[in-house]
Order: C-alpha cells, then sequence, then structure tokens
C-alpha cells in the first residue's frame, strides 16, 4: 500500500461507475448516510444531471429535486495521472453498470483507471456468477466485494430516477485467494458501514456470498431472461400463470440444482416460491436485461445464464431449460450486435457460408 | 351422395379458404390448369381485389396484373342456403388459412357451409400434426386431403403477392376411418390431378403423408417457432451458425425422434442437414408464424409444437427444447390475446391472483 495512508476513520473515498436507475441511488444511499463522499462517472446523463442534478422520486427517500453527488465525472478518472493532489486514491470503486462479458470493453478494463492496485476495493453491485473472477485477475491483490441489491429503480427520461421498489442489498466478500480474507472482509465491513449509515435502506452483512447470489440467479436466470425474450413484465407472466408454471419455476429448480452441485448452496423450495411473487404487482416491473433490451443495448446473459449453465454441464446437472434459453438469449445478442455493426450479414449466398444455399432447391 | 351428380369428368368445383400468398398461387395454379373453376373467399384484400384483382410477382409464373380467379367471395358460402341453382356443390373446399386451435373460430367451424356432407374432399394445405382430426369429427363421412406446400410466397400490400420460393407442393390423403380409403385417394388423387396440369409447379402425389407432414415439421418445429420468438427471418439464423447449432438442430433431432416413436416415420440426418439450407439464402425468408406476428395475428402453434410435444410426452420421448419453445409460443398468443382483449390484466394485486404479491416484501 505504499505511500497511502489508512483511511479507516475519514469519510470513505468512493467512485460509483455505472449511474442508471440502481448507481444513482446507490451514490445517493451512500452520500445520505453521511460516511462517504461519492463521486459518480455519467455518461449519456452527464449534461442533464451537470444542469439540473438528479430527479428522484423514491419509494424510500421520497420526491428529491436537483439532487447531485459531491462530485460528478464524465470518463472514470485515472488516478495515476491526475495525482493525489487531484483525487485521492478512492476506498471503493462500486460498479452498478451492467457487466457484458462477451463484448469489449468489459468491467476489469473499464475501471482499470481509477484501482489503486492493492489498495481500492472493488464492490460489484451486479448480478451473476463468476462475475468476481476477471476482477481479481486483473487486480490480483485487492478486495472484491459482493452487492446483491433488489432495488427497483429505472431512469428515464436522462436524470430521472423511478425508485419504486425497495432498496434491498446483501453485502459481503468474495474470495480473493490472493490475500488475506481479513482484509476481504474488512473491506466488505467497512462498505456495509457506510451503506447502512443511511436509515431508509435495508442493507444486511452477508459473509455467504454464495448463497445470496445464487438465490437471486433464481430471479435473474428466470424472469430476467423469460421477460427479454418475449418483451414481457413479471406481472403479466404471474397473470398469464403458465409462464410461470412452464418457464420460470422449471429454470428456477434447474439453478437450485446447480447451486447446490457448484457451491453447496441449499435454496429452499420455499425460496423459490417466495421468488415468484417478489416484484410488487402493480409496478408491471420489467427487469433489467429487458429494459437493456428495449434502449438497443447489449445484456448481460453470460453471467446470468452462460456462467451457470457452463458450471451445470461441468457438473453433469440437468439443465435442459437453462439451455435453450441460453441459445436464445445469444441470439438476441448477435441480433443487437449486427444493429451496431459488430456482425456482418452477407446479401448472397456467399461460398463461405457455413449455412449457405444448395442449389438447386428440390425438395419432393 | 344422394342427388348430387358425378362430377368426375367436369372442372373441378373448388372453394379456396384464405388467400394470402400461398392460397392466392394455389388458386392461380388450379385456374391455370384448367380442371378447376376457382372461388376464392378474400376477407382484407376482398376490396382490392374486386377493384384491381392480385397484382402477382411469381417465381413460377412471372409478372402479372390484374388477375381474379373465377370467382370471388367475401364470406364463406353457404350451400345449403344458396342452393344448387347459385352454387353446384363443392367439389373440393381447400383451406390454406392457419390452423389456430386455440382459438375460436376453428378451422371446422369456418369452412362448414361451404361442406356437402358425405361429398365435398376438405383439402388442407396447413402445416402440423393431427389437423386432420377436428374435421373428420366435424364431416365425418368427407375425404380429407393433405397438402404439404413448400412454397414461398407473401401478401403485401393487400392484393399484391410476392412468390419468391419455388411452389413445391406433396399430395395425399388422410386416413379417414369412416369411409373406404380408396374413396379417400381418389378424391386426392383428383385433386393432384388439377394441381398438376399447371405446368409451372413441382406437384407429386404422395400416399405416406405421415411421412411428408413430419418431414415439414422439422421446418416448421424450428426455423418457424425460433423465427417466431426471435423476430428473425432464417437466413440471419444461419449466419450466427449458433441459432442453428444450439437452437435449430436439436429440435430436428427431437421432432425426427417423435416421428419414429408416434408414426413409424424414418427421417435421416441427411433430410435434416437438407433442411437446414431448404430457404433460399438471399429471400431473408421470414417463415409463416413470424409474418403472423409482424401483423399482430394469431400464430398456429398448437398444432406445430403442442400436438407434436403431447404425442412425444405421452410416448415417452424426450423432447426438453420444444418444451421450452412451447412455453414461449403460447406467452407469445397469450400476448396477442391480451391485444385482442381476449384476457384481461388486472392493474393491481387482486386477491384472486394465483402469482399475487405477499405483503409485506422482505427479502434479506
Amino acid at each position: 500500500m505504499g505511500s497511502v495512508a489508512p483511511r479507516e476513520t475519514a469519510k470513505a473515498n468512493v467512485l460509483v461507475v455505472g449511474s442508471g436507475g440502481v448507481g444513482t441511488m446507490v451514490a445517493y444511499a451512500l452520500e445520505k448516510g453521511g460516511r462517504a463522499n461519492v463521486t459518480a462517472v455519467l455518461r449519456s446523463n452527464y449534461s442533464a444531471v451537470e444542469k439540473g442534478g438528479f430527479t428522484i422520486n423514491s419509494l424510500d427517500h421520497g420526491d428529491i429535486r436537483g439532487w447531485r453527488p459531491t462530485q460528478i465525472r464524465n470518463t472514470v478518472p485515472n488516478v495515476s495521472l491526475e495525482g493525489n493532489a487531484v483525487i485521492q486514491p478512492y476506498d471503493f470503486v462500486v460498479v452498478t453498470t451492467k457487466n457484458i462479458a462477451d463484448i469489449s470493453p468489459r468491467v476489469a478494463d473499464i475501471i482499470a483507471p481509477a484501482i489503486t492496485p492493492g489498495y481500492t476495493a472493488v464492490a460489484l453491485i451486479q448480478n451473476g456468477f463468476n462475475i468476481e473472477k476477471p476482477i481479481i485477475a486483473a487486480f490480483p491483490n485487492n478486495p472484491v466485494i459482493s452487492g446483491i441489491s433488489y432495488i427497483g429503480a429505472t431512469e428515464g427520461p436522462l436524470g430521472t430516477i423511478k425508485h419504486d421498489d425497495h432498496d434491498e442489498i446483501a453485502i459481503g466478500a468474495f474470495d480473493n485467494p490472493n490475500i488475506p480474507s481479513r482484509v476481504s472482509e474488512s473491506a466488505a465491513r467497512r462498505f456495509f458501514d457506510a451503506y447502512i449509515a443511511c436509515q431508509n435502506v435495508s442493507c444486511a452483512y452477508k459473509p455467504d456470498v454464495a448463497f445470496w447470489r445464487w438465490k437471486k440467479l433464481l430471479y435473474n436466470a428466470s424472469f430476467n431472461t423469460v421477460a427479454t425474450i418475449l418483451r414481457m413484465d413479471t406481472s403479466r407472466m404471474r397473470v398469464s400463470e403458465h409462464v410461470v408454471d412452464n418457464l420460470i419455476r422449471p429454470i428456477m429448480y434447474e439453478i437450485r440444482a446447480v447451486a447446490k452441485a457448484a457451491a453447496g448452496v441449499e435454496l429452499l423450495e420455499e425460496d423459490i416460491e417466495r421468488m415468484i411473487t417478489i416484484d410488487t404487482f402493480q409496478t408491471f416491473f420489467k427487469p433489467s436485461m429487458l429494459q437493456d433490451i428495449e434502449k438497443g443495448n447489449f445484456i448481460e446473459f453470460e453471467n446470468i445464464v452462460g456462467e451457470p449453465l457452463r458450471e451445470a454441464e461441468r457438473l453433469g446437472v440437468s439443465t435442459p431449460t437453462l439451455k435453450v434459453i441460453y441459445g436464445l438469449l445469444k441470439a438476441v445478442q448477435w441480433q443487437t450486435m449486427e444493429i451496431k455493426g459488430l456482425v456482418q450479414v452477407p446479401q448472397f449466398n456467399e461460398p463461405g457460408l457455413k449455412y449457405g444455399s444448395k442449389q438447386p432447391r428440390v425438395i419432393l
């Protein structure tokens, strides 16, 4: 840690990367708690927020107008280039962006300029399995913190946040085998303390990160994926009944089996049944990937379905529903890649096409 | 057959129900062959065709303007009400509508007014498994003919047909256990003769109806369903490769297994590989259900996936991919039902909801 002084007693210096609905509410809670100064990295909403601040309609915090965190930036700060006179090393870099494992730039690349090696703790408030792996590979001696959030918060129009499902978050330390576990845990504890200082949120320190992560995957591998494929909110799925009975619940049972085989996590039938009705009905909630696809953005399906599926196949766990869902979401991603120019579709039957047309077409 | 005279030597009196792309090209081929007088039942395109006839751009027949069949109608004629002075009994009622088994009115109800019991042969140029069952139940002593068509023909705008994949059709008799098989076969033969009289089409008499029907199901249970879920043409699926590898081919292998168990039909790997590249690449073909859903119409997924799936489950054949595809398409149909007002979605968490929200929501 070299010349960097311990900052345990001062306010935490926090960078929040990803200021859509979730990131903004995380930044708000941390500032409100009084134990953190937050710098938020904004992108599409930067000029709107610079001008008028955030407009927040929040279930937990009420109506807020013109709010800004301590500092806003439109790029990820480069701590080594800007130097200590401008930026104190970040105690925490909190990531609330989507985790698009199959498309560059990846999370580790995005946050790299803001990370002080061996010091900054990276808090991933993100969904999915194995998301800590590339972070630990990139920053081998930094603590990595798991945040599992159940908040419902969406942005639209830019700078305007609707926060309509209560902020509940489970915080714990990912296991980083390169550093003592007490270092990881102490970072996670400090982040938890800063978060829970805001009285209006439900924040819990949960050392059993795997349990909470797999439990959330019950929801994300099912509702979030099926919503994206069907462009359907979760309340309509519940009204239809058969979407829950034929797709959502079967996926949840598959995730339960993978969680047990992969991590020894015991998810109960009761956990599954409660997860089915977890969204507040009248919000007609559109899960995050559905929101992403409606905006024309990439979806984080690799960590939500791909990694659990690969783990299942490695361990011989039967996951037939996940497999089909994964295949469909990979195609959805491919469609976005075509729109964004990352794949080219030939207009004619070129010789190189694996599945080009054979001539002549004769059937009978 | 009572007072109805045999008409074997005269031109066949044919009613075509369903005059979109396929129905119009069937009507055109039958008239062009010279062995049939066709009455076409038009709906949305009635006034356009009444005014200016059909405009057809056809791969097989060239550019045609202002074409009309012998007669057009805007409803299904009622032969018993109108009487023999106005309408001779129909030798054939050819059905090229979609077969929406889960929504009224069903095919048997639609065509009932035009059927002379014990006389009219019903030719179903439609996809799917078990489609003849409700027709035989409604008209127990009438022949039912199977038409498996590989034509590519779409309508748009109204009255304008683009026919861009060659008209290939396999004709045979469904087994109707209530009448001698020679009666069914002779009706199918006569329909075949009328169709093949048009030299520009590929029409084959195929007594092994089950084989041709299941072979076509290779395509419809895979490309047609996945296209509908993803809103993706078949050329893009082929360019992506993984859609073929992870979804299309696995479904085809499942259909192959059901065909064997249900009907003793032997579909070969070679049939599967040829079916994968069956569409002419540069047409970027959108299969029929995708066209239907883009128009806001119901989809015929029950005969294409539902019936094969139920047969598979009855016979203990493993069809995990079909099962998920079916669940998704049932949801797609439900979405159309909501739009058309056939299902109501409550705005609040009503007590009767099977999957209503439990209060309070507590997760951590």
